[in-house]
């Protein structure tokens, strides 16, 4: 199956106590297209500037990735400077932007109105909303966010709970919208609110999956050093959303192995800068992590407690 | 096996968002003996005032712990005021009164010299010393610090760590400990001092084992509701230890499922003050929190995909 992804094409500088890079590509569809695309064909649609390296891009193009509805706007691309503190955990904004990506106005293609698997980045939900009123009746919407919109645009964003399946977001951004200290109560509060599967980014702790009645843990790949944080929950969503599109399945078996993939495929997202981390990896790479992260987290429980219902 | 559990037996005054309590039973020695319990046999040595209310650790008795090796000092006990914040993960300690515990030396009666295992609680690494000195040849011993003892008793914890089998502390502790932001490079640091295994406890997200050439991951048992976090790492330590003691193995099998059982007791002792979360369970309850992490953290891999090294 092919997935429709439509976020932010960025210019991204970004320094980490391990160096810095300038201008390098980034936002969320392309972060989240270099990593799905190991896994499944990708659609990206978003906006540049007419100062926008696309030769950059041509990797991705040579991946199967269809980058025809990249719309081409005169004017500066979206640009992100940021700083990253000695502990990778947080970051300084330094600045933002916004160029073309201020006017953007998605358009989806007659080709891709069809899209059974559709990624919403994380970017202004009445924009979101706009995807989702052109695309029929797709399998399965998956979407991201952050707290810019969920302190500026909570009402709009609420509304589009009704109309995602998988919604992801880290622990502290789960918190803010639920107003709920509690992971387990606050991913309750959001898939009473529509989405059938809540997906909690925990950055180096890994990530939560909340499903009707079951809950599903994964934990970060550990790494030796941690390079450029930038796009790992991007490079996460592809990881998951590539595999269940590669499967064209979210039994509960699939979705545990989905949120496996986005884990490894986030884990190689830091380890250099842009989307370096992404741009060499082969299939047997991937296994490599998934058979890791499996001998990491299996154990087998002793005789006799299995009775124990 | 029976464990020797050296700590501190103290009155707690706690106030947390969803209530408070008064000068309750508390202390690691305490809730790691309330938690291995239910595993293992326990000895505790520690020392309390004449004002301790010795009959509320009676059930901890009944159920076979030994207590006999408390000792009794005219004083005031140890005892400990804090608050924690809204979201339970931080903690303002308003008081700290050391009373006897500030002239404890511990003696280890000669019918516990010969313990196969024992357990340092978190007191200061001179007094765990001490009972190393007075122990013959244990089988395994297991530590906790933290980061009072990493600022003022460096030295001598770093000492210590030769003499330790199992090194348990908390990610920042982790960090301060070694100087390293990476868990992976502090938990080398660790082990390059002594410990085959370092276990790194991160509250919520659950915990970290590190042996020579293998990592395991368990998540924290999520909970509806955390009542009083006060005592989790000492119940977690308690399971980790009762289980590994119980089993008298430190197979790569039983490591695994011990830190299984460490994050179960610590998540029942977080739901009530003190150690009420421990004091009624039965082995069904642990049991049956087994089986379900374990429901929680198994995914099955592609086949094909264990073809890769």
């Amino acid at each position: 199956m092919s997935i429709l992804a439509v976020g932010s094409v960025a210019l991204d500088s970004v320094e980490t106590p391990f160096g810095h890079a300038e201008r390098v590509i980034g936002g969320s569809a392309v972060f989240f297209s270099a990593s799905a695309s190991l896994l499944s064909d990708v659609s990206v649609v978003g906006v540049v500037g007419d100062d926008y390296p696309l030769d950059q891009l041509a990797f991705l193009k040579k991946r199967g990735v269809d980058l025809s509805a990249i719309q081409i706007e005169s004017g500066e691309s979206f640009s992100w400077v940021a700083k990253y503190h000695s502990d990778l955990s947080s970051r300084d904004t330094l600045e933002t932007r916004l160029g073309v990506f201020g006017g953007f106005n998605p358009r989806i293609p007659k080709e891709l109105q069809q899209s059974e698997y559709v990624f919403l980045g994380n970017i202004d939900p009445t924009l979101q909303h706009q995807v989702l009123d052109q695309v029929d009746s797709p399998t399965l919407v998956a979407c991201d966010t952050m707290n810019y919109w969920i302190e500026g645009k909570r009402e709009s964003l609420v509304d589009l709970l009704a109309r995602v399946d998988i919604f992801m977001l880290n622990d502290e951004e789960a918190r803010q919208l639920s107003e709920k200290t509690n992971l387990l109560q606050a991913s309750r509060w959001i898939q009473e609110r529509g989405p059938r599967v809540v997906v909690i980014k925990k950055g180096e702790h890994g990530a939560a999956l909340f499903a009707d009645d079951w809950v599903f843990f994964v934990p970060g790949f550990p790494l030796e050093q941690v390079f450029d944080p930038t796009g790992a929950g991007d490079a996460f969503a592809g990881g998951l959303l590539g595999y269940i599109s590669k499967k064209n399945s979210t039994s509960v078996a699939d979705l545990r192995r989905a949120v496996v993939y986005g884990s490894v495929l986030g884990s190689f997202a830091v380890q250099k800068f842009s989307i370096d981390g992404l741009r060499d990896l082969t299939e047997s790479d991937i296994f490599r992590r998934v058979k890791q992260l499996n001998a990491m987290t299996t154990f087998e429980i002793d005789e006799g407690v299995e009775d124990f219902a």
